[in-house]
């Protein structure tokens, strides 16, 4: 915690209130430019219309070119010896289908009831613009940022930034900071701030199973000719039991169980669990109660069945014996386990038990913890606290995936997540939104957190850290 | 067996041959009559087509109206103290769909390398036309028939005959009689005639599972709320073995095993495992090796998954929680299972292990068996090795499933399949077809048929036998 004489906020406080009707313009703007990566709709005006964001907040913006879409670089030195901060959003969203769920067109923002909605204004664009906009009112109040700030946007995050770890270790120099911070995703349920330190990997594949070279009668052949339906079900069955544990041999073995400071973060979690079944409308969770309820979306690696389909789907009845079959599936990843290694188990044992069934691999990340001992931590709480009011909850790990692994695996470096949207943000959905409150108390966040991080005498990286990233 | 001095034929046979020509153009104007039960296409033309069909064989012909599509009855009254033989069909054939497969239209018929192609050709109005048109050669090279001849032509079989059981017991009388012949389905896939002693049952269901009222992200919530294609997976594997034992508790308990005849008649079935899995593209069968195949089909119960559906189907990835799943299954039941038990046993079943999930009964029908002892086998058999020139195989079961309990079970009648298709007839699929020498000779057997039973003197009911089928 900062103690009582934590660096002085007032001012750039002030300004940030004096100019919340604009900021909420110029989000309006960054969200009325389409940016859909899967589909390339606006991705490279997009690309150029971000580095102009980078640079009306004061920093030198480059856009650095991939095999993919493009990468977003900023770069504004600090003072010397303060830490570099590098800040990791992307510029690139969902695409915005079924357009006629919208309730207004998803790249016209409008606001209703303080709330802006279209597609990105939550995820990502209004929690990077909330750190841009921090760093703009930093030198608009100060004329200098109290640490070295560098800023990465990714146009790739929603198709799995399959090009953000070859670039990471392609420019390991213009990289080079001290710690990473994000802001993606929603605050707590409940409505607390959070503090993230880590995220699940996830290894996504394919069960392929097939039959007879074509669909049969099930009278006159059912019992004989192997149902593919069949065989993915009694393959499954063997892969994870009622329970929800991972059944696949080997499977667990790289596990590392969370720490100690880890289960009591967890169990300061506040879970409402009664809430959770009636908003969902479950009589049941398959989690044990109580806290299990948080460690499991932290601790456990999960085996989900995306899909699954096969044979006659139609009214009515078929009296059909398939001949294909295919489960999706993803499983969530915890620290210490490797992508390539869970997907090596996994094929071994859809060798073993279904030989003829046909796993295809579709796209992995790998999980990210950073301690939350960290030197760090301290300076971040007490800047959210400064800025919010109130202590932020201590996240751990994250049910979801993002590519953290990037930062902490390919650059070795700290990463934390200050997720500034509302619990309701309908991200990957129709109607998108971002509550405004959250998104101006989001740059007061970002602003407090840079200068306590500034005021903090911590260990930086040293000369490095004043490198340029353009070029 | 016949012996030596088995009825005269050649007279009948003549005038067969005489007429191959014109009994093709025949079978050619009833397939040209669209009659599909399940969209109502054509449906009560076709029912005046077939009571005129039936009234130019030399039959006093009736439409019985019922709550569905009609029947359409026949009666012939033979020699006092000759049997009394009820002919089953159906002039309903399945939906053509789709459409564009078809090398020739499914309602304009074409002879092709000496097949008749065109809905219904197979299945089932080339089969019951050649028993009329073997009453009609009968009666016109003798002037009457061997035994009394009644024809029960069902209008709704492709969509599991209804109404056919109430009209059985509604009409005892009408229906009186002391054995059933039908023609349905093919010959043995290696080419041998076939007389067929009963049929498998079947129910379908429908198995469906709920999780959350929406579908969620696997990585927020993967692992604490149900998954439905798990419950699924979970509760279906406790269903059936991967040995194919349906291991829902006292599921096999009312079947009662094939007898000394039955096996040995199975025995004799050929099976070529080895050309079966060339045709399929199988490497490895379910059914144990050799003569497992034709029993398990014959004297096992099945569950057949015929389509199983939830979740994400797309290209690639999406990692989704799902909120909903259904499995469509069908049981085949062999004697004495009744359906309305095994249903039962399911349900207790999915409630004892899976309570959130609802079981949809879809559709039954009673397994059917006559033994293969009855006093009508011998001349049966005789008459079909006069026609064919080859005793026929006994087939005591099979996989398949036809209303036949309405005959063994509600009338309490002894019946007998003698499939006239060839085995690539393509039934319910797209360019259905009869090969017209089988066609030919299906006539020759009917006609046969007749004059065996009437030349027996075997037991038979009596009065009741000269009783009108009109009104």
């Amino acid at each position: 915690m900062s103690g009582p004489a934590g660096p002085r906020l007032d001012d750039v406080f002030a300004h940030v209130d004096a100019n919340r009707a604009s900021f909420v313009e110029r989000l309006a703007g960054w969200v009325r430019v389409p940016s859909v990566s899967a589909t390339g709709q606006g991705m490279p005006e997009a690309a150029g219309h971000a580095r102009d964001l980078v640079a009306a907040a004061g920093l030198e913006a480059t856009v650095a070119e991939t095999a993919g879409w493009p990468l977003v670089l900023g770069h504004r030195p600090g003072p010397p010896g303060s830490p570099t901060v590098l800040i990791y959003g992307h510029y690139d969203v969902q695409p915005p289908d079924p357009l006629d769920a919208w309730t207004s067109p998803p790249f016209e923002p409008e606001v209703r009831d303080g709330r802006l909605y279209g597609r990105g204004g939550a995820d990502n664009k209004g929690q990077h613009l909330a750190q841009l906009l921090a760093i703009e009112s930093l030198l608009a109040t100060r004329g200098e940022l109290p640490c070295t700030v560098k800023v990465l946007l990714d146009g790739e995050e929603e198709i799995g930034s399959p090009h953000l770890a070859g670039f990471a270790r392609r420019e390991r120099e213009r990289l080079a900071a001290d710690l990473v911070v994000w802001s993606d995703g929603p605050v707590d349920p409940a409505g607390g701030w959070r503090l993230v330190f880590g995220v699940r990997g996830i290894a996504s594949f394919e069960l392929r199973a097939r039959g007879a070279n074509r669909s049969l009668h099930s009278g006159n052949w059912g019992g004989v000719v192997p149902n593919p339906l069949w065989t993915l079900v009694h393959l499954l069955a063997t892969m994870r039991d009622r329970d929800g544990r991972i059944t696949v041999e080997g499977f667990g073995d790289e596990v590392e169980p969370l720490g100690a400071a880890e289960r009591a973060a967890l169990e300061l979690l506040p879970v409402d669990l009664e809430a959770v079944k009636a908003d969902l409308g479950l009589e049941e969770l398959d989690a044990p109660a109580g806290r299990g309820f948080a460690e499991r979306l932290a601790a456990w690696p999960t085996l989900t069945i995306n899909g699954l389909h096969g044979g006659y789907g139609g009214q009515g009845t078929q009296t059909v014996l398939p001949s294909e079959a295919v489960a999706k599936c993803d499983v969530r990843l915890v620290h210490a386990q490797r992508a390539a290694d869970v997907y090596d188990k996994l094929e071994a044992h859809v060798r073993r038990h279904a030989p003829g069934v046909e796993l295809v691999r579709q796209g992995s990340m790998e999980p990210s913890r950073t301690p939350m001992g960290s030197a760090f931590t301290a300076p971040i709480r007490a800047g959210m606290a400064a800025a919010q009011g109130a202590d932020p909850l201590l996240v751990p790990v994250l049910g979801g995936s993002l590519p953290l692994h990037v930062f902490t695996g390919v650059l070795g470096l700290p990463t934390f997540g200050i997720p500034l949207g509302n619990p309701d943000q309908a991200n990957h959905a129709p109607n998108e939104n971002l509550d405004l409150e959250r998104f101006h108390t989001g740059i007061r966040t970002a602003a407090a957190v840079l200068a306590h991080l500034g005021a903090s005498k911590l260990p930086f990286m040293g000369p490095a850290s004043s490198g340029t990233m353009a070029g």
